[in-house]
């Protein structure tokens, strides 16, 4: 799979920890650059294996068997933020350079520190406390009014491990589901009645400069990102004041590479920043086509110290849509020739060998002179495409 | 390296015959569509390594390597235009669905079958004859006038078994040179008094329909293309009639696939077609920015018997510069960082991890608002990056 001869080329190394669709799509736009990339997955059927030699590991735990997977050379870079804290901690006190970095990490993964990390340096972000047991919760509901919203600390992502509770009522079956009781360390949030969620990619670089690629509106159905149009439909200034939050929100964090930010946009333009990313984030896939250089290619120059690349839109909107999965089976697609006969459909399958309900399969996007034109073409081409469907009996 | 439950995703396959920048480029396109990609190659160490399973033969003529390393899935491309007829009906015999086909691929391989083809079907090709020998070469000079073209019919490409004759007394020399004494076969044409060459992508499906990428300039310097300007500065009539000829062009031979096609502009808009090549070809680089849907993507699109994508352009103009090697070397690239600190500079290494005089190592591409524009950064990015140099002492 490597060439046999890579010190001819003398080509940088990127080792991605996380082989999905983003670790496959940061592949596809290393390689043009002549970058050789390898990732580190627990499991070897995963997406990036389709275009990047992929070592397994255990787990992500097993600190001597993910150094060993990485080997002894390149950048290492992550591709989700469930890598435990100890084994960055172990590949970096190896001299190994992981970015975003280990204390990057720890700030993001733990969205309470998160918001602590915001807040400190004066960005808006809803009101937060920590919370030992329900009475807590109850307290911080009469103070600030209901609903109220109960987060893990760690390891949620798609609403798992969130709850809106709506009143004192809801506060004990919340506190049991999201593993209070077993010690799981959990924070209330106050509730932002937001009219819309906006997202923003950063990319920053080592040396600290970044870019901001548009604002984008991004659609949720069920906790799960359903599309995203670029840009959003705001007003230059709150735009203006968007990025630049965003800008802030990466460099509070020290953060190196592309990272998603994402916003809660209330009446009247009030804006809280509702979650950092840090990596390459669904609701910059638009920019594959639809900006002059993406999001994952400014990744690779980020955390190989490369200057970044423009983040110009290439065509006035653009429309994302997630392929998801309706049902459980095969990864096996129906539809794409439909949805290929579209006009300007660019059709991106993360080459999952199962689906479930809610599983990111793929994505469809389409470039186009207004958001409501490219969305009716993106909409079209991404219900015509199933995945799954009767191919258990093939 | 290929997903160890490849039929959970139903998953199509694409067996590419030849493993260079071609074949990396479509395998970075074909990935995208769900696509799992494996190339053939005599040789481990080559550009589509990177981002595929290679399977090595002795060499292309060794038809049960061949056929084995195909494997028994999947359809069947060329990235090149070497592969011996044996080889490709061998396949054909087995049962194997190899595009473009047997036919098309014999009459194009053939020089001067090719030109045979295109005269046959009407089209504008400069005049020319098979010649046993000098004496024949010299007969058609003194009837058509000097200079002429004594060419090879089989394996020249990039200027080799190319020979410009200024008059009888170049004759005998290029018969030498060329292999006629020891019986290669070889084929005379007139001269075209070009001003400029001009090429056009033509993707042709499975059904017969076709589409036609816009008409590009393309200037070469010692036979090997040097830059590509899109569109090319014609009117549009000529850009039409260029268009035209060439979708006719393709559907003489009965391709399937992506096409180049090269063409001569002589004074007062009189065009010749020069050449057919039956693959995605060099002067349509620029079409993974510049096109809606690549020349690359397209090809894939075709030989697997889906709609093709569109190829309108994205931007104005768009300008691509080959990264040629200077010198004999390692592949080891210099200067990468400061063309990408050049605004909109697309950089495509092909990771070869030797470079020769005139090898093709990459390209650069920039979309603007007009080629004169796009071509100035285009240059600057290009002279920035060199391979080789020094790095035999690293």
């Amino acid at each position: 799979m490597e060439p046999a001869r890579s010190e001819g080329t003398g080509a940088p190394c990127l080792v991605i920890l996380g082989g999905g669709q983003l670790a496959r799509m940061l592949a596809l736009a290393a390689v043009p650059l002549g970058c050789r990339v390898r990732c580190v997955e627990t499991h070897a059927d995963c997406p990036a294996a389709w275009v990047a030699p992929v070592t397994t590991v255990p787990s992500w735990e097993d600190v001597p068997a993910v150094v060993s997977a990485v080997g002894p050379e390149g950048v290492v870079t992550l591709e989700n933020e469930f890598i435990p804290d100890g084994t960055i901690e172990a590949l970096a006190a190896r001299g190994r350079t992981v970015l975003p970095g280990f204390a990057t990490m720890r700030r993001i993964r733990d969205k309470f520190l998160q918001k602590t990390t915001l807040a400190d340096a004066g960005l808006p972000v809803p009101a937060f406390a920590p919370v030992a047991g329900p009475e807590e919760i109850r307290a911080r509901g009469a103070s600030w009014g209901w609903p109220v919203v109960l987060k893990a600390r760690c390891h949620g992502y798609d609403g798992k491990g969130n709850a809106t509770l709506q009143g004192p009522q809801d506060v004990e079956e919340a506190w049991r589901r999201l593993g209070g009781p077993s010690g799981r360390a959990l924070y209330v949030e106050a509730f932002c009645p937001f009219e819309r969620e906006i997202a923003v990619q950063v990319t920053r670089g080592r040396d600290g400069r970044s870019v901001v690629y548009p604002v984008v509106e991004t659609v949720q159905r069920n906790h799960i990102c359903h599309h995203v149009l670029a840009p959003a439909r705001l007003g230059g200034p709150l735009a203006a004041r968007a990025a630049e939050l965003a800008q802030a929100a990466v460099e509070s964090v020290g953060g190196v590479g592309t990272f998603g930010v994402e916003m809660f946009l209330g009446a009247e333009g009030a804006l809280w920043i509702n979650e950092l990313a840090p990596r390459v984030h669904n609701s910059g896939h638009y920019t594959i086509e639809a900006c002059e250089c993406s999001q994952f290619e400014n990744h690779v120059r980020a955390v190989l110290g490369w200057p970044l690349g423009s983040v110009r839109m290439r065509a006035p909107a653009a429309v994302m849509v997630n392929l998801l999965g309706r049902t459980a089976g095969s990864g096996r697609v129906r539809g794409l020739e439909q949805a290929l006969a579209i006009p300007g459909v660019h059709v991106h399958l993360y080459g999952k060998s199962r689906c479930a309900p809610g599983r990111k399969m793929g994505h469809v996007t389409v470039l186009g002179t207004t958001v409501e034109e490219a969305w009716a073409r993106a909409e079209e081409a991404a219900r015509a495409i199933e995945f799954g469907v009767g191919s258990e009996e093939e």
